[in-house]
Parts: C-alpha cells; sequence; structure tokens
C-alpha cells in the first residue's frame, strides 16, 4: 500500500503524511521548488521525509508558475513585495495546491499508489480556496476521472485547528524542531510574518513548549 | 474577455483555439514541452498561436515529467520504447492533461481570464480518460473551487469526431498545413503512429485534402 504525501516542511503536511504512516501506507514524498523566498522549507522537507522512513522524496522544480504569475501577484515569490504580518490576499499563490496536486497524481500513477496525502488543516481553509473540503473533493474526483482509477486525495487535517494539529505532532512523533513555516528568505523564522505568526499563536494555544528560533 | 487557450501543435486544439477566437475571446495560449519524443509539435504551436493573433503565447517546462514517470511508462516519452501503431497503454501520459490544466488555471487566474478552453474530442475521450467529458466536468469544478472565481474549463469539441473537426478547421481558417500529430521525433509526419494513422484517417472520412508530408 503506497500513498504520495505532499510534504511542503512545515508541521501540517508532515502530520499528514505520519498519518499515512501509521495508516501502514510506504511513504513517496513530494515537495517542490515553487520559486518560494523560503529556501529552508525544503531542508525541512528533506529532514521530515527522512525521520518518515520514506521509500522515495522527489522535489519537483515548478518555478515557472513565479514567471507564470509576474510581479505584484503573490508575496510568497516577488521579494519586491512587503511579506504581510496577517491575512491578505497577497498572499495567495493562485492554484499552487491544484497543480502540486496534479503532480502528485501523475507521480502516485507512475508508482502505483493509492492515495495522496494533502495537509490543509481548518485555519487554513478560511483563507485559501485551494485548502477548502470541497476543493479537495472535488480535485480527488477529477483525480480519480483522469488516471481512470480508485486514486484519491485525503486530507485527515481538515477539521482540526493548527494547534490540534502539533497536539497530533507530538502524539506521532513528528519532529517540530525540524519543520520550518517561515515565508521570508531568512536562515531563522522572523517570527512577524502571517505564517511565523500562526505557528507561535498555535503553540501557545496547544500549550506545547515551541522549539522554534524567531528573530523577533 | 480572456481565454487561456491549450494549445498543442495539433489540429484539435488549434480549432478548439480557433473558437475562443471567434466568440471574441482574447487569447492567451499555453503549450508544454513535457519530455515529449515529438519536438515539432512546439513549433507548430508557435505558428498556430500567431495565426491566431494570440495576445500571448507561452511554454513552459514540465519535462520533470518524464523523470516522475521514470522509463517504461508512456512511449510518448521514453525513446527506448517502441512507438505503437495502434492504441495501446503505453501512449497514455497519466494525468498529463490534468497536471496542463492546473497550470492553465495559475495562468488564467493571473491574466484574469475566464475561460480554458481544451481541445479533446470524441475519438480521444474512447481511450484516455483525462480526455473525458466526466473529468472536465471535475477538473473544472474543482478550477472553480480552488481559486474562487468562475473560471472554467470549456472543451468545445467534446462530442465531435476528429473528421469532424477537420472540417470546422476548414470553416474557421486553421492552418492545417502548420499543424503537426506525429508521435515520433522525425522532421515529417512518420505516418505510421497511432496519432498520424487517426490523422490521415480523419482527412480522409471528411473528404478533405490532406497536405500533411507523411514518411510513409
Amino acid at each position: 500500500m503506497k500513498a504520495v504525501c505532499l510534504i511542503s516542511g512545515g508541521p501540517d503536511s508532515a502530520v499528514a503524511a505520519a498519518l499515512a504512516k501509521r495508516e501502514g501506507y510506504e511513504l513517496y514524498c513530494l515537495s517542490f521548488n515553487y520559486g518560494q523566498l523560503a529556501s529552508k522549507e525544503l531542508e525541512s522537507a528533506k529532514k521530515i521525509a527522512q525521520s518518515l522512513g520514506a521509500k522515495e522524496h522527489r522535489v519537483v522544480d515548478i518555478s515557472f508558475l513565479r514567471d507564470l504569475y509576474g510581479s505584484g501577484v503573490t508575496a510568497l515569490t516577488d521579494s519586491s513585495m512587503r511579506m504581510p504580518e496577517q491575512f491578505e490576499p497577497s498572499i495567495i499563490v493562485p492554484f499552487r495546491n491544484g497543480v502540486m496536486l496534479s503532480i502528485a497524481a501523475a507521480y502516485a500513477s507512475s508508482v502505483g499508489a493509492e492515495a495522496i496525502f494533502y495537509g490543509p488543516q481548518l485555519d487554513d481553509a478560511k483563507y485559501y480556496p485551494d485548502c477548502r473540503k470541497e476543493f479537495v473533493s472535488a480535485i480527488s474526483r477529477a483525480i480519480s476521472l483522469g488516471t481512470d482509477s480508485r486514486l484519491q486525495v485525503k486530507n485527515p487535517l481538515a477539521d482540526m485547528s493548527k494547534a490540534e494539529v502539533l497536539k497530533l505532532a507530538v502524539e506521532l512523533g513528528v519532529p517540530l524542531e525540524q519543520t520550518w513555516s517561515c515565508y521570508c528568505s531568512g536562515e531563522i523564522h522572523c517570527g512577524r510574518c502571517e505564517s511565523c505568526r500562526n505557528r507561535k499563536n498555535a503553540f501557545r494555544v496547544a500549550g506545547i513548549s515551541d522549539p522554534t528560533i524567531y528573530l523577533e
């Protein structure tokens, strides 16, 4: 039983992959370079794949997305834009996760996997359309029809808050200290961007000691 | 009114794009290098975009698919495999069109297009799951939900045979002599592969003089 696990380097996707492992799947991890400023997240993804004993970990370059978006669309790939401290449309990377899931489907077909594990949680779903349950159901159906198979997308964290995901991470032994959330390009977490604020807040709400070193 | 048109270099997608033009859309054409042996098709795509007066034509490199598939999966990217003369599963490139449509959705979001034109026809739908109407409806819904917009995928040739598509091409003034169908890497159409056979046959059935030069 094989599963393709999308791992970004962040805690959520690491927990989704750890759940796949607990369910007995052999893990084929997949990460993306999409031109993100946060190059550290791929280093984290590599460590997470290793710690989960993944059979494979592929990194696919989809930095063509940055060229397609051009400038002024998303602060996550455009260093000339201000990185927001709260949610703003400028941190949406349009249909990025749809592209990633489609590539995951191609990869899953070639290795014979029957599931794709995808880690959006409830707090993301408020803001990011490609993190919502309705989207996941729709793309799962498209993938099954388009591959003429029973391949499906699983989003096991869909009903959990980020704080609940962190609690589950501790239960599953996910190495949270190796995960990366910051949107910026620094050597340590900036502590100020929307993603760092969400991370800090979730650790606080979960009552878990935060192992992250923040710039501020 | 803007439309992203997926153009492969073949006659079907050229006709779908010509229909978008007739409906009054400004065309943003999109083609892919997916590691196909048939590099000629991208030259054809460029000519077609020019002849349709496209506002833009982007070529995106998704040749990472070839690496993900590895060897022995599809004869369209693996030169060590025999190129079939009739339909066989080895000419399916798993979920390739799903990946292309997802990237088209990201591109459409960034240019503000409201439709993606996609050109599969009835004869393809028999064999290729990602050419079927049910798949197109499902991915269209996923794209709309995932971009939180009314962006939709249109497949105007879904109920036409390839011969009917060629007749429509003549009516719309599509330069059929500039289109490319062959799966192989030659300078002219091989005349033997499944795609060349379909092309020849469709011209014959349509009663249109075939401008293609075939090796045999």
